[in-house]
């Protein structure tokens, strides 16, 4: 870079150390598009700050973002400053709106106390990208207190969440299918806490007591943690008071059994996989003629790989 | 590997080559396994033979194994030989068994020119694993001119099984919300054909229509190709031949339009990939001291990536 250039990054990062959200916008919009100047900010803030990251994951319809916008409340009659990344691609932060429910999120543009930003991309591979998990840093380092990350429940994602967030919490409805899709995805075992949503339709009862009786067969948690189970109506704010209790809850047992380095490192571990992912995407796509030539069956995939991340490739 | 060793696996490829199945196992288990004897035939063998291949995904539930079955026994009324992978966590293939059908496939056992293969795990990070790839490989090695590779639809398993097979069927279910899961986990565009199963259930017909009216929204497929709808009744097997004959319009499509050289190139590149991320996750893990630095700030995921792969790390 430029000297003109370090300055204006400088500027950049001084704006955002004084709290100015115009900052942060812009240092997320430079980190989302890969720009060498987001990278420089990254490499001045990253590691500052610690919040409390919720992940919120579910199947489309779920009330997710109605349900986080009811969480937002919580975390703001508490006092904390609230950081939100959507990255669910019909969320309606993130412009899918299907639901009209972007209106009801626009309240919170007033709250100063209060930052969305939704991801307009998941990851080149069908999971969270990389970028999320530094857009995430950078909320982080402006001195959130608390960060929700929603997104959609399409297995990869939720895999994903769990490794970025301390605490993940699946949105599950008494809608036919739902608890099965759930159990049979394998994401029963990543949720530290399950909610209940649209608990006032048929069903809600028996589907907590399904999922009672699949965590009950499940293994234990770290540190003996039991997910537990909240009904909640997030369109009238039912049962979301004791739902954030439980988010308390399961972040003060991180924090008693020393679990919470353990996931600032695994997140940090996603972060460099990503990278790696990201580069091995991006090279192999490049390199036709070798990719050709594996397919004739001249060089192996690891010979292949190996060439393409030998650091003159 | 020993000279000895070297003689062993000749022997293996000997008696693959002569079309023995339990060799075909056993290079299966191999390959799977990581083995480097399984690296060692996969070089001899990969690139040889051509098959059609179909990638089989949906819901749990959508009944993909009972179709599966039907569409196997309609390509060997055909005279084709077939091979199945299940990669399904939840098929009767794979032994999830929870719906009973595995007796029924036992009848393909008493068939030599049907050989079943569940594969024990998905990939590392959630998707499909490279080692599928190779063991689509082997099996294409051994002669099959029809290989079907069954995946359950949680989200990345569907984005990759796209990118490895020639053909993706997609089976839906008029069963509420399997549609909307469609459309919103963006499924519908990896879909080269629909199969809307179990279609003597209500709401059908309406399915159908749905699936019509998203299709017509979306974007043209390469050389034009428009995803078809079959509505199917496997467990009577209604509706399958005709299901059979839209798979082989759909391959006479990609070879009338050059289109199948790219979809050989795009597995390819899949597996390459998938080589790559495997690494990058297996050095991350073990880099407990560099993952801590870059948690801390004091180097940036980037450049850890770049250290970890070094090819002296």
């Amino acid at each position: 870079m430029t000297e003109a250039q370090d300055e204006r990054v400088a500027d950049l990062e001084r704006r955002f150390r004084q709290g100015d959200p115009r900052a942060l916008a812009r240092a997320l919009t430079l980190v989302e598009s890969g720009h060498p100047w987001g990278q420089a900010l990254l490499k001045r803030l990253r590691g500052q700050g610690q919040a409390k990251v919720v992940g919120i994951t579910g199947s489309p319809g779920a009330g997710k973002s109605t349900l986080t916008d009811r969480l937002i409340l919580e975390a703001r009659k508490r006092g904390e400053r609230v950081g939100v990344l959507a990255v669910d691609p019909s969320s309606p932060f993130t412009g899918g709106a299907i639901l009209g429910d972007r209106i009801r999120m626009m309240r919170h543009h007033q709250d100063p106390g209060v930052f969305i930003r939704s991801m307009a991309s998941r990851g080149a591979l069908g999971g969270l990208a990389g970028a999320t998990v530094a857009a995430l840093s950078l909320l982080e380092a402006f001195g959130f207190q608390r960060i929700f990350v929603e997104t959609v429940g399409v297995g990869q994602s939720e895999v994903d969440i769990a490794r970025v967030a301390d605490t993940t919490l699946l949105v599950l409805t008494p809608a036919a299918g739902d608890a099965v899709q759930a159990f049979k995805a394998g994401v029963m075992e990543i949720a530290d806490i399950f909610a209940v949503n649209k608990f006032d339709l048929p069903g809600g009862e028996r589907l907590i007591q399904e999922l009672k009786g699949a965590l009950e067969l499940s293994p234990p948690r770290p540190g003996g943690w039991r997910p537990p189970i909240y009904p909640t109506v997030a369109a009238t704010g039912e049962g979301v008071e004791a739902l954030f209790e439980g988010l308390e809850a399961h972040h003060r047992h991180l924090k008693e059994h020393g679990l919470l380095e353990a996931h600032r490192l695994e997140r940090t571990r996603f972060e460099v996989e990503s990278v790696i992912q990201e580069w091995g995407r991006r090279r192999t796509q490049a390199a036709e003629d070798l990719v050709a030539r594996v397919a004739r069956g001249e060089l192996t995939p690891e010979e292949a790989a190996w060439s393409l991340l030998r650091p003159e490739a």
